[in-house]
């Protein structure tokens, strides 16, 4: 495997970062996951806009135009000849003893690799449970940064009950989203979903099933759901960058409209497989 | 410099982990930073107790007592002999390919290593300013993690506006801690400060207050103070292990009793001196 370190392509074993790197220190740092399919990034314009943004708000001083990122991610894929998978890419403040403000030598240390991903065609099919967890995060959930730490206590939660993703909540009354993924319920033909704002990710898969909606003609609205809501649903899923469009059929115990995958779900994951 | 990798002291050259090590992916793990007086550890119980609280909270599978930890960090110690200053701990959940949920076989991965830190004698003597920033943290501040972001994005705000550090609150009725220190105020003779509870780390040095507090006859009150009430106080500090005792002076506009430093705290500088 090849990797992005900066401006340089380096073999796996040399990926090493030094323990002052303050992505290791502070968890002060950004990240991209950017899906490939049939051998090309999917969506990379939206990743990297959003990158910029997330550097911009956390201060890290990297342009993304005049690193020419874009031109250094084509290489990186050329060289691991990728057809179906996805590349992680973080940036972090660098590396500088550890000392709370922002360092005033450091310069950003880039990786970039390949991970792999596949699609989870059964649980795209069949549909998935949910399983409700305060939502205790920040609130700056629409920087993509590297403070996954309640991310990932969740998203180990959803797995010791058997569920497939933590849905998220502040109060009865506001669900946010998933661990690692946007919630959209569905009712009276309408996508419901939480407006993009600090709550939550605006994820990319989350613009694409804009898109889609807007093609198909489906009402996409921007609405705070309640875990009340939830169970007058008709349809629900969820929509991340490797798991793209998953049916929810059950809440914890709160059957989805019937309880199988339904029509509108179907309609945006077949719209879903003409973007790629 | 000799730096604890796991069970082994290798040297600073050597100290890199691997780009998958959650602590670098995810901010999955948790610190210390333990304050060396006189050749000596302070209060170096207090420090791996609350190590043991926050990898418990957090679900790191390591035992600090039959990891012999304590015994790791005297001979750190001997290998660095440092008279005065700290040493920076941190265990992450340890290298895994990055998926969210915990891996089933990874390794925690603990580094310890000498920080340089002195008393900030000037401060303690003359008082500082603060600044009031929004605390938009987790609601788990009682772990004490590596997802410190927001902490570094504060502390640069307060750095920013010529502030030595800054002072968070939830809602105006609602002050909390300051980004790396602990917030006391002071009203008729007794010490004011925010519950221990999830909303903040509580220090090792605000036990200490607590300590000399109680060997001086100060009653130390637990209280959410608000932000109208700061104009009413006597005197005020902040508490860490790096910083000690520091007086606060000044709070953005608001002078802090007379805006010099008081007498409590002069007492309280002088209890904690007495403790190391």
């Amino acid at each position: 495997m090849i990797l992005l370190k900066n401006h340089n392509f380096i073999h796996r074993s040399e990926a090493k970062t030094d323990i002052e790197d303050r992505g290791y220190t502070f968890g002060d740092g950004v990240y991209e996951v950017i899906r490939i399919y049939n051998g090309a990034y999917f969506m990379l314009e939206y990743h990297l806009n959003r990158l910029q943004y997330s550097l911009n708000e956390v201060g890290i001083n990297y342009d993304v135009e005049s690193e020419d990122l874009e031109t250094l991610l084509s290489e990186l894929l050329n060289k691991n000849t990728i057809e179906d998978g996805a590349i992680y890419l973080q940036i972090t403040r660098g590396i500088a003893p550890r000392k709370h403000p922002y360092p005033t030598n450091s310069q950003p240390e880039l990786y970039a690799y390949p991970i792999p991903v596949s699609s989870p065609k059964k649980e795209q099919e069949q549909g998935v449970h949910l399983t409700l967890v305060e939502d205790l995060r920040w609130l700056r959930c629409d920087i993509k940064s590297l403070n996954l730490l309640y991310n990932v206590m969740v998203k180990q939660k959803a797995v010791d009950s058997g569920a497939y993703e933590a849905l998220l909540y502040r109060s009865k009354d506001h669900i946010t989203e998933g661990s690692s993924s946007n919630f959209f319920g569905i009712k009276n033909g309408k996508v419901l979903t939480h407006p993009a704002n600090n709550y939550i990710l605006n994820g990319i898969t989350r613009i694409a099933v804009q898109k889609i909606c807007k093609s198909q003609g489906i009402p996409f609205v921007e609405k705070v759901l309640s875990v009340d809501e939830l169970a007058e649903l008709d349809e629900a899923f969820i929509a991340s960058t490797t798991a793209e469009v998953v049916p929810v059929t059950k809440i914890d115990d709160v059957v989805i409209g019937d309880g199988t995958v339904g029509e509108i779900v179907k309609k945006l994951q077949a719209g879903f497989l003409q973007l790629i």
